[in-house]
């Protein structure tokens, strides 16, 4: 491919929180197009199947067996764009939610490759989406927390005082495996040890699993439940089906029953 | 249809950020089997395309026109799935991210109406893919807030002191109108008036625009750049484009020289 030198370029895509049809039209059209899927571990094999004629390279980062360096990630993609390649760099979930977007960036500018991102969905949406709740409410919580248990020095420190506030409500990536250190600082920092917590399991995939818990008893309730990750867990909401909740519905009025009826 | 009667159902679908290709794939063949939209103002037409058999019933809350009250809709659902109609519900962005979801899921349960949620790509994810940023990064922030500058009683008040903190990242829904409060209530809890803002005006839309400002200069500086909405605002952070950056890339090891080898 050498005559092609130089006429690379790197899409940057979010695969979706795993479901194949969870992705967006332009990733499923970019990873059509591709000639080498540089993808994450966690990637789904149903997405990848977008990718039929596409080489792939698993440069996923796994907890035991051998890793990519992120400079190496970077290097890579240098590498195949510089001799001419159409690269994807697939993944998981949203590109600029936990994704080491930056370090990949800076890589490809410094090296003049041309670069776009491509948004995806994340994996907080999809949890929501599967335990039916929604992750703001009117009169419950007019903002939400993303946050994660882990960051590059172990268990991430936050403010812990108002996550434990009455009503907050977070959306926590790799939750699971600190979900000890997350109930004794938040208890610590006065949260109620009866606040809800939903655990979502692998959500969108043939395996998803949602569990309902409460603060206090994180981790035994996750292991009871069977969750071991990768998951969200959503501080402050109940499962949908497992919340009590109001039955009363309004009248409706001279409007609806005119758009209704022109329908039927 | 009134032999179908009790068939039908909901599903209540995330339309992305406006651009027709960052939809789901299940978004858009929801879109291409159902009867019925129910959609919001801001869905994009470009979107609606994909659902040229259905009828589209416009529930669009606009600011000065005529209204449709939340409990109408709710009612307009409920009617259209009794009848028997495929009905999709389509929100912009993601459906559990101000969407209004609860009050819909309410009165689909209490009706016994089935209903499924496609989550989608919510616009703050679009808005940092555009200004090419990522909303969490190591070493710089952990955690992200997710906020509105407006709820059902006006402007929202939230947790100033932490937003203020250096550091701290927010994509703030409905920020544009609120500019002003924000500024005076952040610069009240002590944040820097130097602290970057993005303002991404109808991301991933043929006429978005993305404007770099300084949190003591809200609301001049979205005036001047001509930031109207929708839009969401990055507090935390600058266009990729307009922040200076480091350039120096590692280098390769082995494994990705081989890697890269394999392809060439």
């Amino acid at each position: 491919m050498a005559e092609r030198e130089g006429a690379g370029r790197v899409d940057i895509v979010g695969a979706g929180p795993g479901a194949a049809d969870l992705l967006t039209v332009r990733a499923r059209d970019l990873l059509a197009a591709a000639e080498v899927v540089v993808h994450d571990r966690l990637v789904s094999d149903a997405v990848l199947a977008f990718a039929p004629g596409a080489r792939r390279i698993d440069v996923g980062k796994t907890p035991d067996g051998p890793s990519w360096r992120q400079a190496d990630i970077d290097a890579l993609l240098v590498s195949l764009a510089r001799a001419g390649a159409r690269v994807v760099r697939l993944k998981s979930g949203d590109p600029g939610v936990y994704g080491r977007l930056d370090e990949e960036m800076d890589a490809l500018d410094a090296a003049g490759v041309p670069f776009e991102i491509c948004p995806g969905v994340t994996a907080a949406l999809a949890a929501a989406a599967s335990a039916r709740v929604s992750l703001t409410r009117r009169g419950r919580n007019s903002s939400l927390r993303v946050l994660t248990g882990r960051d590059v020095d172990g268990f991430a420190e936050h403010d812990w005082r108002a996550l434990a506030a009455p009503g907050a409500t977070a959306a926590i990536y790799m939750g699971v495996g600190a979900a000890d250190f997350l109930r004794t600082r938040l208890l610590r920092a006065g949260a109620d040890p009866s606040t809800p917590v939903t655990a979502v399991d692998n959500a969108s995939r043939p395996n998803e699993r949602t569990a309902a818990a409460v603060l206090g008893e994180l981790p035994d309730a996750l292991r009871r439940a069977g969750v071991s990750g990768p998951s969200i867990l959503l501080l402050g909401l109940s499962p949908r089906d497992a919340a009590p909740r109001a039955a009363e519905p309004s009248a409706p009025t001279l409007a609806a029953l005119r758009a209704a009826g022109d329908f039927l």
